[in-house]
């Protein structure tokens, strides 16, 4: 389903933004680009990293976690989660007894089904008012710092509404995703946290774990030596943050583990064809792939959606 | 040990290209640019490759393989085989009686001891004139169409001779291909495939085998859908000729296997971790191959040499 703006959605009027990095920053400026809201308020671990916010532009005011921030929800409209999703619990249940009983939370996590049991844990009688969501948009680099206006521009943003989430805080969101120029639509939470350990975590754990193997060798410097843009491609994504590729892994994990599996089986038939010398077995396998390769990069070479 | 041209080595009087595809089209249309050959002979399966291979000016004349094509190697001075390494025993073998006394024979093989073993059994006593080579340089496309003069240009040829190689027979390969633009060096035949198999054939196994395992399910349409720009760079290398990679795997089968043992006790170890919800554990792995992939673009970010 494709949403379209709703009437009455915008402007926002206060906005809280929990954790002001890549993606947390980004939605800020864009929302400011597009005059879409009228305060923003940026919650962060320390006071360096919001007064870098507040000079780029991306917040009008700064609260650390230890300044008795959930106070700061009281009268805002939306309240977006873009910390890593291990720090989701705790900050919902900060949040529950300070939420204005208008307000809406959103998030941004990577993994659906762990936060919306997260939140419905923490919100109680909110939770209606909680819309799990998912910007399809990442960089090689993080921190607000590489934040910028036009991130989510032609990106998609997916929201995975749950039966009891309030329709016109789903639109709201919506709405304020597609004023930072995305392309909102909805999904079936199991089957988000499915897709994405299928086409995101998954090779995500596969890269780290092969350069990690590589370089934990004692001849590992002659090996980088020869690697060329063969490597470099494969193993970009193993240059992503270890924490939170540790959060999203362990969120995600029993979709993860299924993928793994997966993967795992189709290594040992390939094992096994190597074993037996059977290449009819393993040119099968590589022109299958091949295939699909060239048949995506057809059809969605131009479609770079980001990888988290 | 890195060569310098020696005296003499240049010009080529006659070169048989045996495979005129991207590395045999580009080493002679960089030879042709510098002016280092006098006759470049083509060998293929069929006309039309051949054809396009003389109206690109890579080779002077095209002979097919059930042409007597060993004959022309009588009177060469140097017979590059730049086809699939599966194919160089049957190739070297009908090559043994026609060869002249001087004639140079090399190879383009992303393998080695599996061709210096076929290069053995075939040339007799003419072995100590085969001079066994590496062009480390690829492109996504295949075949002679995908041939350029700058194909070379600051990439790396690595020479693997034996301790019975004829000296002055590897000095002109060597500065064959740095007349091609390429910088050269010898590597032990073992540690080479034990390096290749490690940076460059076991990552091209695990893409195919990723991109294979996604297309095989019903639902792969949907997930091809939501795959994003990590994906794009993971799976690159699962565009490459299966033919190609089977050849290769099957041609480095022992270096692949202990790479590939290797790799699944990591994801062994992976998987145990997220089973356990070992997040440090995660983490700790993460973050090596984060530090590794970090050091090598630093290092080696724009030393584009090729994939294969």
């Amino acid at each position: 389903m494709i949403h379209h703006p709703a009437p009455g959605a915008l402007p926002i009027g206060k906005l809280v933004v929990v954790g002001v990095g890549l993606i947390g920053g980004s939605c800020a400026l864009a929302l400011k680009r597009a005059c879409a809201v009228t305060t923003i308020v940026g919650i962060g671990r320390g006071h360096a990293n919001l007064d870098e916010a507040l000079r780029l532009g991306a917040i009008d005011r700064g609260v650390t976690i230890d300044e008795n921030w959930a106070e700061q929800a009281r009268d805002a409209d939306i309240v977006l989660f873009a910390t890593p999703v291990a720090q989701y619990g705790a900050l919902l249940k900060a949040l529950r007894g300070a939420l204005g009983h208008a307000t809406i939370v959103t998030d941004a996590g990577s993994t659906k089904q762990h936060v919306i049991g997260a939140a419905r844990a923490a919100l109680g009688d909110a939770f209606a008012r909680f819309v799990p969501g998912h910007p399809i948009a990442g960089a090689s680099l993080s921190g607000v710092g590489a934040a910028t206006t036009s991130l989510f521009d032609e990106r998609t943003v997916i929201l995975t509404p749950l039966p009891e989430t309030d329709a016109r805080c789903q639109a709201r969101i919506a709405a304020m995703w597609q004023a930072c120029g995305a392309h909102v639509l909805t999904l079936d939470p199991a089957e988000h946290d499915r897709i994405f350990a299928a086409v995101s975590h998954l090779p995500h754990l596969l890269a780290f774990a092969y350069v990690a193997e590589l370089a934990s060798r004692p001849q590992a410097a002659a090996l980088f030596d020869r690697a060329g843009s063969g490597f470099r491609d494969f193993t970009r994504i193993a240059g992503g943050s270890p924490e939170m590729w540790r959060d999203i892994a362990l969120a995600n994990r029993p979709a993860l583990q299924e993928e793994l599996a997966a993967y795992r089986a189709t290594l040992t038939r390939l094992s096994d064809a190597l074993e037996t010398g059977d290449g009819a077995a393993l040119e099968r396998v590589f022109a299958q792939a091949r295939a699909a390769r060239r048949k995506w990069e057809a059809t969605h070479a131009h479609a770079d959606t980001g990888d988290e």
